[in-house]
């Protein structure tokens, strides 16, 4: 048998680990076996729910043995995480606005957008975690959220969604939701673990990955049940 | 919980080994799992496009593990995974053009064009590795791939993929622009990390191993979605 580590019964940040790596394999399960279920064309988008959880799944696995490790913030694992799954989210968005005719472009953009949100995030965490570094970093950061914030608001993909109307649009405008008010809590995070004029955060006894790890909940399993739910209600009035 | 090694947050080599490793059990787990939603002659290229990735998420747990443990270029398991995977897009032309009729020694002879091109190149960075050994061996495993490049962009494979016509020839000349510029990235690393008349190039601050990994990624991932985008595009307009 393999020697199993003791958990403090009191470590709070562990236990969420512990629970989002469970939570996240059993999510892929779900999506991975119920994907069959569905019509040909929201089987793909099923499935890239599923391979968002089964990535995040593998990372909390190493996140989870790194945090009880070393007591520290697994910083490298979250943003290698990151990287691969909100890139699949933006792919998510395309695959859904497709059936309105969305052009591969509008993909691109949003996973550049999301790229440069994240490696500049990881600059502010990471690489220049002293003076105004978190600061600056975190600021283009948001600058490249809100651009992704506008254009499934109010731009192009917007537009998409409409001319798709019906259960579409009704996915996407939860998904919007998702994206405004669940991916702000990322935000949220960094400004309690990193050091800057908003320290008052982290002050409150707010601990970064408690919030990372309640955000990656919500938004891999929320937002793949959204995208469930949008092929069970297509395939049902579709039969 | 199993112990966890420290990754330096400005490890970028080791950040490429992991974002890559991930990357490919994510899209192994695609291409397994999407198979069979298509027409019965597009499932084998399928399931060869997954079991590069597959055999290259294996190779990579270890790459990583082996990089963060020694700092080094895991040379060694570099080739192991490259002498499988390399003659496995070559069984997946041949499978692409059998629709017009190639035959088995089409893909012999890409199969052995692509063995000696790794031994060589293998001997060039692990063996034979100064003086001129790297540059002498580079040019023989440089000339065996371009026999693959002539082959398929004017030979043989280029008359089947005519024959052949519609989707087919379209994936076809994607997947020429793949080994022409993609396969060209290969290469490109061994000059950043073998001593020779082009030591220039790793003098310019490339690092071998993660141009090694961009390559693997585009190459592996990005081949096996255009024989995926193929597949979708023939049984769309088959139904
Ligand atoms: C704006 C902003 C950030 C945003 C992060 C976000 C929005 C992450 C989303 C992650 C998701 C959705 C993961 C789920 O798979 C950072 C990088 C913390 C840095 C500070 C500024
Ligand atoms: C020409 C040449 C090389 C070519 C390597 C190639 C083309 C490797 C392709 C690997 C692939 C496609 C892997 C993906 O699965 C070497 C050996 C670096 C040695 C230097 C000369």
């Amino acid at each position: 048998y393999a020697e199993v580590g003791k958990m403090a019964t009191d470590d709070y940040v562990g236990f969420t680990f512990f629970v989002g790596c469970m939570a996240m394999m059993a999510a892929s399960a779900f999506f991975f076996l119920s994907m069959n279920t569905f019509d040909k064309k929201w089987r793909t988008s099923i499935l890239v729910s599923g391979l968002i959880t089964f990535i995040a799944a593998v990372h909390y696995w190493y996140m989870r043995d790194y945090w009880a490790t070393y007591m520290e913030s697994p910083t490298f694992f979250r943003y290698v995480d990151w990287v691969l799954t909100v890139p699949l989210m933006c792919v998510e968005f395309y695959l859904i606005l497709r059936v309105a005719g969305a052009k591969k472009s509008l993909m691109w953009k949003l996973i550049f957008l999301s790229v440069v949100m994240l490696v500049t995030g990881y600059f502010g965490e990471a690489v220049y975690t002293t003076g105004t570094g978190p600061a600056l970093w975190g600021f283009i950061s948001g600058v490249a959220y809100f651009a992704i914030v506008y254009i499934i608001w109010f731009g192009e993909a917007k537009k998409l969604a409409e001319q798709a109307g019906g259960a579409v649009l009704a996915a996407h405008k939860t998904l919007c939701w998702f994206v405004l008010v669940g991916w702000a809590i990322y935000p949220l995070g960094y400004m309690a673990g990193t050091e800057g004029w908003y320290s008052f955060v982290g002050e409150l006894g707010l601990n970064m990955d408690v919030i990372y790890n309640i955000g990656d909940a919500i938004n891999k399993i929320g937002f793949g049940l959204v995208v469930y739910g949008l092929a069970v209600a297509a395939t049902s009035t579709s039969e």
